[in-house]
């Protein structure tokens, strides 16, 4: 007999009801007296446990009472509704055999632990309650950014990890080589020669699938890149990782506003979709992570987000009277003060803050008719701050010219993506949403190391 | 008013007959004459163009009649269907309007191009059917996977692409650094210092996600992952990139059976999908890139996959008769003629060859009771030979401790990995399949260069 997920048994109970049922897992908790004991049983198909009970007629039975936490075991037994206890059912055990021994040296007993020593067993914290569902909202939100995005007939692209171009003109990037570490090939000058690296020239770890993602918005119209991304930056804060991944959906024949409105559905069809596939995680967290954090998503998904242009919001924070660690003037780039501040206690609500000056903004943006302000937007979240940036971008070839030469961008570099201009340019428009950003929001967890499986940072690679 | 997708207008045509609608796209083809003309559109919505016509009271008949390939364009007309013509409908032009043009120079002329020709301009080729069709179908291929495992509850899981490990205990890797590559830190012994490199220790691109997806399946049971990987190999043939997707999924209180279970249904899953969701461009490979690709993908679907040992295998094929450029003896590896041979010739469908020798797998592959074999898995298919490579793995802790002191792993980097067999181990399975050989094998196309959007290879890593 096959065994069956404890996901099923608590989603199909009356299926279950009265049956012999076989389930595999890991001991949660156990305790024994001389004539019976129970086991919390966890499978990682779901957050809950099920309890097993077992008594002193089973033939292992003093072996069982004194099995460790994260034992793996087999459990035969009758399915019985306990209407009035903690738990709707229990098993009856028939019999268990154990699979995979445990130890009391196993790090994650039964007790509180910091986030900072679950870092140090990344192997094992997925078995915590707090770490199964932090990874499974994580599984159900890469997903719902999928179904969004197929739905509407997006063409997910594969955009290239390596590459020998710098998609931002900025960004310090990880270089990618297979030369002699000690003892690189040198050319005449007695300077490294790249033509005899890999690739026959120097290459990095991508910072954003951006253009080439814009290349095949000018195929498909709509496309989407979902995949990992790299800053090779030297900061410690709980909001910055070095490897991460990024959604960026790219749209033709369509302009900031269109950019807006896919933002907000996008966001809002993510949230429904995890708190209608993990309510008991979104609980959890709601419960013991983040309270509150159920009411703000639940806020975020009836309101209209509001829109301001940088030069109203840099107005309205002034007017507000509140004082800021860092000033304003218009020009500076918004800090996470003043964001906050603006979608907290000005609009209560999620805002966009479209036309930025350029000179703070990326050369790809397109130009407003002002000469001043890019089409640029951000969207500012409660609790967060920023968690989305996009543009439309310049799609009029001499002005992006223009822009690169200010910027002091070699164009060459560029030929491909300036091409895209000459053969057939349109309105086109994107964003980039971190995901992991995007998944501390939707679980309330504040540090970005505890989003990700086995974390990048600097001077950390374990695992 | 807002344009319409193609597809939309394909799908929905009773929604739209007669009234007045706004396309967006690019002209693929125009031919006029002095009264009218016709103008093929794709928006990229959809594999198929539209047909615009357009006739000489248009105000600006003269401009649009001179348009270049490529050049974009918004059409307001209405839509009518013509019964009796190649196409089922076509738009009366109302008003056409340019929005970015194009000229002579644009590379994709309406004639064959060929494939190497069309890597130099990849940012302009999923412009083209065949490309078109392609990178849909990829998109189509990963989305079907993700709701594959997604509908069995599968946890998705980011496993790292930076790592200070070698998955696969062999492998050349990519070197990730941020040090001065001419000047390079050393220490005291005169030897490059990795611990002043920004992970502190020498890191590489992930050659696998399996030892990391192993932990997470021993806490969810049921895990996949999907990301890139990545070979430094120098290797020039048709199949190889030095940058791909893959597919890990690991299951826990899984054995062999299970593996070969759960492979057979998905790669049937993927098949079935595409072969709904993008029936015009599957049509399309099977007429002009691979006659006979749709009969060979639906015997795969209906077809219950063969499976044999690698040493009843071996004796098959030596009482084939047939003689192979590579000879045959126990212990060696199977090559390519020999996989082919097997499904096409002996077996005349899919089939998984199981229980290799121990000396030509991984160190993680479960020893079977015989000592001279492991539980490893490869599923060849009629036409490409080996397309998914798995096994169940060694859950002994003291079994996995002998075969990598056999090999001479350094048992001290795995700790983590060794952990999971003291910590209620379980018996547990997976297998790897590689995206691009999967998408090479759903649309028939050869060279894995031509189902990569920038393919990475040795000497290019070109846009």
């Amino acid at each position: 007999m096959k065994s069956v997920l404890i996901k099923d048994i608590y989603r199909n109970t009356e299926k279950y009801e009265g049956q012999t049922v076989i389930i595999e897992g890991w001991i949660r908790t156990l305790r024994a007296s001389k004539a019976f004991g129970f086991i919390e049983v966890n499978d990682g198909s779901f957050f809950k446990n099920i309890q097993v009970v077992f008594e002193e007629g089973l033939e292992n039975f003093a072996e069982i009472s004194k099995l460790s936490i994260s034992t793996s075991i087999r459990v035969e037994g009758k399915l019985e509704l306990t209407p009035g206890a903690k738990q709707p059912f229990e098993i009856k055990a028939i019999s268990i055999d154990v699979e995979g021994s445990s130890n009391s040296e196993y790090p994650l007993q039964k007790k509180r632990h910091s986030f900072e020593f679950l870092r140090e067993i990344a192997h094992l914290r997925p078995r915590s309650n707090t770490f199964s569902a932090v990874f499974r909202v994580r599984s159900l939100a890469a997903f719902a950014i999928h179904k969004f995005f197929q739905e509407r007939g997006f063409v997910y692209t594969h955009t290239p990890i390596i590459t020998g171009s710098d998609a931002e003109g900025a960004g310090e990037m990880f270089r990618i080589t297979t030369l002699d570490p000690k003892n690189p090939k040198v050319d005449e000058q007695g300077e490294v020669d790249f033509t005899k690296d890999f690739f026959g020239k120097e290459t990095s770890l991508t910072v954003s699938g951006q253009l080439q993602g814009e290349a095949y918005a000018l195929a498909f119209r709509n496309i989407y890149t979902f995949g990992p991304t790299f800053r090779a930056e030297n900061s410690h804060t709980a909001r910055h990782a070095s490897e991460f991944w990024m959604i960026e959906p790219e749209i033709a024949f369509a302009d900031l506003e269109d950019n807006m409105e896919l933002a907000e559905e996008m966001l809002k069809y993510i949230i429904n979709y995890v708190i209608e596939n993990a309510p008991e995680e979104m609980e959890f967290f709601n419960n013991f992570v983040d309270k509150g954090l159920l009411d703000r998503l639940n806020n975020v998904v009836n309101a209209e987000f509001a829109r301001v242009t940088y030069t109203e919001a840099i107005e309205l924070l002034k007017k507000s009277g509140q004082t800021f660690e860092y000033p304003l003037e218009w020009g500076c780039d918004l800090q996470t003060e003043h964001e906050r501040y603006l979608t907290e206690k000005i609009f209560k609500k999620p805002v966009f803050v479209t036309d930025y000056p350029k000179d703070i903004k990326a050369f790809y943006m397109k130009l407003n008719e002002d000469g001043k302000t890019v089409a640029a937007m951000d969207l500012l979240v409660p609790g967060v701050g920023e968690i989305i940036g996009g543009s439309q971008r310049e799609d009029k070839l001499e002005l992006l010219e223009q822009r690169m030469d200010d910027m002091g961008l070699n164009k060459e570099d560029y030929w491909w993506y300036l091409e895209l201009r000459k053969y057939g340019s349109t309105r086109h428009a994107g964003y980039g949403l971190g995901f992991e950003r995007a998944i501390m929001y939707l679980t309330g967890v504040s540090n970005i190391r505890d989003v990700i499986s086995f974390p990048r940072t600097p001077k950390s690679a374990e695992f």
